[in-house]
C-alpha cells in the first residue's frame, strides 16, 4: 500500500490529487488517500467535476475534520491540516500499513503559523526516521539530479558545501541509479558551485573535487566539477545522473526539460517518498486549472519504485 | 561594417568563425574578420576543409602575427593574441570603421597569463568606452535574460545585488526590448535570488522589490520577485524578457532552451556587441567537431540589430 497526502487545502494539492486519480492506469486498491473525504467531495463539486465518480472508489482516511478555508493564502488551520496528514502518514509508515508515501505540496508559511517548524517535508521525514544521510532527487524521465543543499539563502550555500556532504550525495545517487534505475555502473556528473567551475571559485570547487576523488576510490564513476551551464551546451546529455549544488541549479533544468512535470524523490529514507516538483501555487489555487501531470508522475513513480 | 574576432586560437573560436562564414545568408561585404589570415588558412586545411573557398572571399585584418600554439590549453601567446584582437576591435569601433562587433570566446586564464586582468570581454568594452551602466543579455529566440551579476563567486552575489543595480538592469532590458525587439510596452519578469523568493531571503528580495517598484513608477511593466524555477513550471512563458540575478540562473534556461545556440548581447554600449553564449571549449578544441550555430546566430543578430 502507498499513502497519498492531499497537502495544504488552500493550495492546488487536493485538486491535483482529485485529477490524478481519474487516470485509469493506477491500481486504486494499492493506495490510501490521507486527507479528508468530505473536503475532497466539496472540492470536486466545485472545481474538478469529472472526478466525482473516481473518488467514491478510492480509500480515503480522515487525518483531520472538514473545515472552512480560503483558497490561495497561508492559514493556520490549513497548516494544521497539513501537519496532521504528515503525522498520520508517518504513523502508517512506522506500523508498516503503507510502504511508500506521495506527498502533495504544503505551504511552509501555513505550517509555521501552525507551529510546525521544519524547512520542508523532506527534512521532517528524515528527522522522524532518524536518518541523517538523505537527499532530494529532482527526477524527470531524461534527467535525474540530487541536491547537495536545498532550502538555504544563496549566500550560505558555499559555507554548507563540505567534502562529506558532496560525497554522501554522490553515494546516495549512485545507489539509487543502481538499485532503482537498474544501471550497472552509473556515470555521475558533479556540478561546480561557481560560474565556469574554478574560474570564480571561493574554495568550494576544491572540496567538490576532493569528494569526487573519494567517490572514485570507492569505484563510483563520478566526474567533475563541471559548470552546470556548459553541460547542456553544444553537446548531448551524457550522464546517468547529476549532483547539483543548490536549489535552482537542479530545479531550472529539471522543470524546464520535464515541462513542469518533474518529481521529487527523497533518497536515503527506509521507504520511498515522492512528491510533485512544484509548490502550492497559491496564484492559481481554487480555479480548477492546475496541471496534475507532476502528481500523476509522482504517484506512478512511487508505485514503480516500491514494487 | 561589423567586426568579428576569432578569439583564443587554442579554443574553438577560429573553428566556429570558419564554419559560420560558409553560411550563405551572411552579406560578407559587411564584415571584417579580426584575427590572422595565415592562422585561419592553416586551421581550415587541418580541420574545417569545406570553408576553404569561403575564407578567400572574406576580408581578414591581421591583429597579430601567425604563431605556433597547442590546442586545448591556456597559453600566454594565445592570451596575447586574444588581447590584440580586442584592442584592434576597440580601435576600429572608436574611429567608426565598424559599428558592431562579434567576439569569439577567449580564455580568461590565457588572458591573465598575458597580463590582461579583466573578468571578461564585456567588462573590458565597458571600461574602454567609459560606460558604467551596461548589462549582459543572454539571448535566444524564445527567451531573453539580462544578468544583474555575471562573474562572481556565488557567496558574494547577495551582497552585490543593490536596488540601483537591479533597477539599471530592468531599464537596460526595457530599452532593448522596445528599441530592438520592437515591443511597445514590454512585460519584464524579475527573478528572486533565493529559492521560493522570500521564503529563504537574506534581504536581497526586499531590495529587488524596491527596484521593481521604482521601475513601475517610471512606467515599466516589471513584475516580481519571481522564483526562477516556478516561472517555467506548470505554465507558459509569459514575459517578453527576464532579469536574472546571477550567471547560472540565466545560462541554464537559455542554453537549455536554445540547445546551446544562445547569444550574448552586451547592452548599454554605444555599439552592438554580440558573442556566442559559450566558452573556448578546450575539451573539444582542434578536433573539428565544434557546433558553429551559436556563432552564426551571434553574427546574424549583430547584423540585424545594427541595421
Amino acid at each position: 500500500m502507498i499513502g497519498i497526502t492531499i497537502g495544504d487545502p488552500s493550495g492546488i494539492g487536493p485538486e491535483i490529487v482529485l485529477k490524478a486519480i481519474t487516470f485509469k492506469t493506477l491500481p486504486r486498491d494499492k493506495f490510501i488517500i490521507i486527507g479528508n473525504r468530505k473536503l475532497l467531495e466539496n472540492l470536486q463539486k466545485k472545481i474538478v467535476k469529472d472526478s466525482t465518480r473516481a473518488l467514491t472508489k478510492w480509500r480515503v482516511i480522515d487525518a483531520f475534520e472538514n473545515f472552512d478555508y480560503e483558497f490561495g493564502k497561508p492559514q493556520k488551520t490549513c497548516g494544521l491540516a497539513s501537519h496532521l496528514q504528515l503525522n498520520l502518514a508517518i504513523h502508517l509508515l512506522k506500523v508498516g500499513q503503507i510502504k511508500g508515501i506521495v506527498t502533495a505540496p504544503v505551504s511552509k508559511t501555513a505550517l509555521s503559523l501552525a507551529g510546525f517548524l521544519f524547512p520542508g517535508q523532506t527534512e521532517f521525514f528524515a528527522k522522524e526516521f532518524g536518518v541523517d544521510k538523505y537527499g532530494m532527487l529532482a527526477w524527470s524521465k531524461g534527467l535525474k539530479m540530487i541536491l547537495v543543499t536545498i532550502h538555504h539563502p544563496v549566500k550560505e550555500i558555499a559555507r554548507i558545501i563540505t567534502v562529506a556532504k558532496v560525497l554522501d550525495k554522490i553515494i546516495l545517487l549512485n545507489n539509487y541509479l543502481k538499485h532503482y534505475e537498474k544501471i550497472k555502473r552509473p556515470k555521475i556528473g558533479v556540478f561546480s558551485l561557481n560560474p565556469h567551475a574554478s574560474e570564480f571559485t571561493c574554495g568550494a570547487e576544491h572540496r567538490i573535487t576532493q569528494a569526487i576523488k573519494q567517490a572514485q576510490k570507492q569505484g563510483i564513476k563520478a566526474d567533475g566539477p563541471i559548470p552546470a551551464d556548459s553541460l547542456f551546451a553544444n553537446r548531448l546529455i551524457e550522464y546517468d545522473g547529476y549532483v547539483a549544488m543548490y536549489h535552482d541549479q537542479a530545479m531550472l533544468p529539471v522543470k524546464l526539460l520535464s515541462k513542469g512535470t518533474g518529481v521529487n524523490v527523497t533518497l536515503g529514507l527506509p521507504f520511498i517518498r515522492t512528491s510533485p516538483l512544484h509548490g502550492v501555487a497559491f496564484d492559481i489555487a481554487g480555479k480548477g486549472i492546475a496541471n496534475p501531470l507532476a502528481m500523476c508522475h509522482a504517484i506512478q513513480l512511487c508505485y514503480k519504485l516500491t514494487h
